[in-house]
């Protein structure tokens, strides 16, 4: 089969590899889209994200569907010819933090395009099938299905701020995991929910997509003391000092985006006004639902799909370039066959 | 009655002035010892802490106790000559923070030597019955009474942290609030405790009082991935740094300390290690425990009270002093005849 | 002004009294509708409920909907004219219970009738404006305001429960508890909702309002394992055994209807299964939710209103002797002016 | 090696079996004590415990401690030699309940001695070396070290109550539950405990190991409205009743002793008082915590074990025996060579 391989710093390269074979309780899946990430631009352009170093030539891509191939011994949940995403990382299921349900915590986890673990941006994948979800016939697209991933993003933080119902609620950033937090955030019960960010363009979309209020950081204040719960997708120092303002005393503030490894912040501010930071990363046990809200908002969520290549090494590079250079781009998504 | 009031900046003044009537549901307490906290010594420095500005004569001092002189109309839970410390904020009763338990970060809360509200450096206050509380026989010296209020501080921020059984502990600071958060941290299932500090003098007095281990962290490093939960009680930057990679991955984090306005923090690494930060401010339902906390410890939290000076201009105006510049001084006591 | 009193078993009197003056923080609210509960039928039929007993005359009714007619001193929420639902207990606000937000629970909660304290079939009450809430345009009508009442059960014994994104719910009982639950639960998060009741018409009615499935228990039989959390509107020993069956092991079920003083149920299952019985009391901080809920489904929760009287002696007893005897009666409101 | 069977009801076997071998990331366990525990008893007694039956011939026993005597491939945290204690139950690990810790649920967990899978009244068991734990020194005996899975039991329903610091308990049962829940329960911060039991020699026990008050239920009374917390340790109807009323408003009782099929509680007044029933089952993430508190209370638990026989056939009957008919029996403990 075939696979790209990013071999060093913003050199990839096509390989003809062997199909894997499933394990038991594993599934093989045909994969039939993957979404380029952040993460994976900043691989190909960097050699690394923080401690994780490419020291050996690595697969790219965390974000796929496919149809499952074929079913291993043991496999009762999916069968062959199933629709399926792919929840990227293969925990120990036995540490200290497996037992207690925090497996995204797991320091053996094998995550898909994360040193030393190949991505997705291949034909097959074999992985255990409790991992991999059926997709239902209303996301029909398998672009729009990876999706899930992303969306799994915005579930699991919700899932660890735990909002009230009627909670208000204030997002900073517009891009595709604000627009998760934002759709976990409403159907968890949040009522008035704002988006901040400081593009435009960003802010109109995220408006018609059901933002209560959006401002636009640039020239907007937001109010004082008004929201109950509020998520950082921007990982900007500037938007911790705009929320423990924003935000009610007694309210949590989720950080979700990641930025620069020193950050300045007034956490005095956070103390005065006992404002927790709630921080979740990646996800665990949140596909389920991310798959109903992605169902659920298919239309609007469909439209962040700016770009579509087939797969091939050619095309790998132009959507890691796309993703990395146009500032207009949204997804960028690779297509199999 | 007397009372010693910061007319303005290290400008201290005695009045006479009538003395307060007990309302309904309140009691007359005569005031037997006044603590002096950090807080009161930067008002009398510089007249302002943060957005609290003191603008006109205020009396100082929060952390008192007392005898019941006078119990109101409709008191129930105390009576005349009744040992007492007093939880020093009265809050609205019925705001959404006070309705749903909150009640420290009730808007209007009138807090002893807070900006507009004087504090309790006076002979008699009058004050809200279910915020005085009795003192067991076992806290025989009003002076060590006086520890309540910053033991309160402990039990409150653990009361957020909620460790769980055996979660070990890292505490940053070995000053009164360090010391209180220990014995909190202890008294609610936390196994081994360490404590780190700069000043070894102090480390050696928290390793007496039953710290498992501590860490002078001018020479010592605390390791990896090893504690549960930790507590900040220094408002120092750089425990910010050490307190993520000395906790594990999916820990909790308290900040009890306050430090300047903007600090700079690792905020990445807490969220990749899914650490969150846990805020507390002042106390809400403290009191008893904190009251329990000081009775079963209180030879060694006894050991904290360096210097004790009979209320008077001249001696307030010394306390202050002492606590603003003697480095070895521990809580500095003002009694009352 | 004039009031309807309960002077004993089955027996009402009109009697003109003064009309109150509202103190400080009070609003005088001028009544305009007031519905009747289960709960008012049985203090008239029985003089009791459990412990409570009427031993001097009272005044029924406890939900209800007015104008404000006058703003006491200190009122900053409410003005003269505003249109209001009166959450009706007044708890102490000094108690254990107050200051820990559980104010539902206060042993000195003043409560509409409620022995010894009146309700509110009369034409004024003076009440602390705290607990008085705006009522949005859109619920037009007095009589539909009425509901914000039992709203607020279900907004109550929600935040209780506390489901995750995506629980499916299964609800014992569909009365208007029952449905106050399922919006509750549905605004919360969750996903599936089974409602199951033994009046097929009830069924018929709550699955146009939204239920997901309806089954009656007369003939059908729950999905085992099935549903994350359940509500037991109903009181019914017959539910506890259904519900541990139906619940997936882990789960939570919440008591919201009340049954007969001893009851059996299967505890032996609940513990093997680990599914927890979360209890809830009236309401505490529901209010703006329940509003809100009755906001967005205005349309169908004013269907549940059969019978509407104006206020007279003979009407009231009317109304008790139609939500008493008459089983095609939804809720039975009893119209000022 | 030899094994101890249940062939069908009372009937016992010994049979010579092929040891075990550890797979990979297991241990190779050789027995040195079981303790008889009540289901073992019941198994015994009547062949089935509810809807578990022992269709085939079935080693009994389940709490047991060993040494070592092979470590499988990839064993990190075990070898050869090591004295250890086994958590008697291993979960598929990736099923939705396994997946959030609480494993304790997994339906496919294999539980020693629960049909159809074999406990440990043999010599060697092979099991996953997550699920072994090492015994401190301090615990030097190998029939004390089995009271680690008791303990567990006291842990987990704790760690689901969650006391706060200062909690009042209650406790029903002075068996080894109800004193696993006692220690549980005060190293989690409780402040007062009492323990309840209508037999007078075991409450004289439970006091001199620390319980603050007994009461014997056959003449005394609890007081009213005064524990935060309770546990049930007995499954006995009449504890359900008592302990609604000894539990303050808003309380939370422990479910953890089993009773009969169907049972009869006054469900309403918990409803009334906000009392939540929290149940647990077996344990989860508990036998560290299990293990320390057992250390630390090493010399009172000694004392619960009164009969100790080496393993034989005749002998293990002679513990079901005792077991089952001695009033005056605390732990019965097999011993290996």
């Amino acid at each position: 089969m075939k696979a790209i391989y990013l071999d060093s710093v913003q050199k990839l390269s096509e390989r003809a590899i062997p199909a894997p074979i499933p394990g038991d309780n594993q599934v093989l899946v045909r994969i039939k889209a993957v979404g380029i990430c952040g993460s994976d631009v900043h691989y190909w352009r960097n050699g690394r994200i923080g401690s994780f170093v490419v020291e050996h030539p690595m697969v790219l891509g965390h974000e796929c569907s496919g149809i499952v191939a074929e079913a291993g011994r043991g496999v009762k949940n999916l069968k062959e010819g199933d629709r399926v995403v792919i929840e990227p990382g293969v925990p120990c299921y036995k540490c200290e933090h497996c037992m207690s349900g925090r497996y995204n915590l797991c320091r053996d986890i094998a995550f898909f395009a994360t040193p030393p673990y190949d991505g997705c941006l291949l034909e097959y994948v074999a992985f255990d099938s409790n991992l991999v979800y059926k997709v239902p016939d209303e996301i029909g697209d398998f672009g729009l299905a990876t999706l899930a991933e992303p969306m799994a993003v915005g579930v699991f933080s919700t899932s660890r701020l735990r909002p009230r119902l009627g909670d208000k609620a204030v997002i900073f950033g517009a891009g595709v995991i604000g627009i998760a937090c934002m759709y976990a955030a409403r159907a968890s019960g949040c009522g008035e929910i704002s988006v901040a960010d400081i593009r435009e363009e960003r802010l109109d979309k995220v408006k018609k997509m059901g933002a209560d209020r959006v401002f636009n950081l640039k020239t907007e204040r937001l109010p004082d003391d008004h929201y109950d719960i509020g998520y950082d997708a921007t990982g900007a120092d500037r938007c911790y000092s705009l929320a423990v303002r924003a935000i009610k005393p007694g309210g949590r503030f989720s950080l979700v985006g990641m930025g620069p490894d020193v950050q300045s912040a007034p956490l005095v501010e956070y103390v005065c006004r006992e404002i927790d930071i709630v921080t979740s990363f990646r996800y665990a046990n949140s596909f389920p639902q991310a798959i109903r809200l992605l169902k659920e908002n298919r239309d609007e969520l469909g439209k962040f799909i700016t770009h579509r290549l087939p797969f091939s090494l050619e095309n790998v590079e132009k959507a890691l370039q796309t993703a990395f250079s146009d500032q207009s781009a949204g997804k960028v998504v690779v297509d199999f066959d």
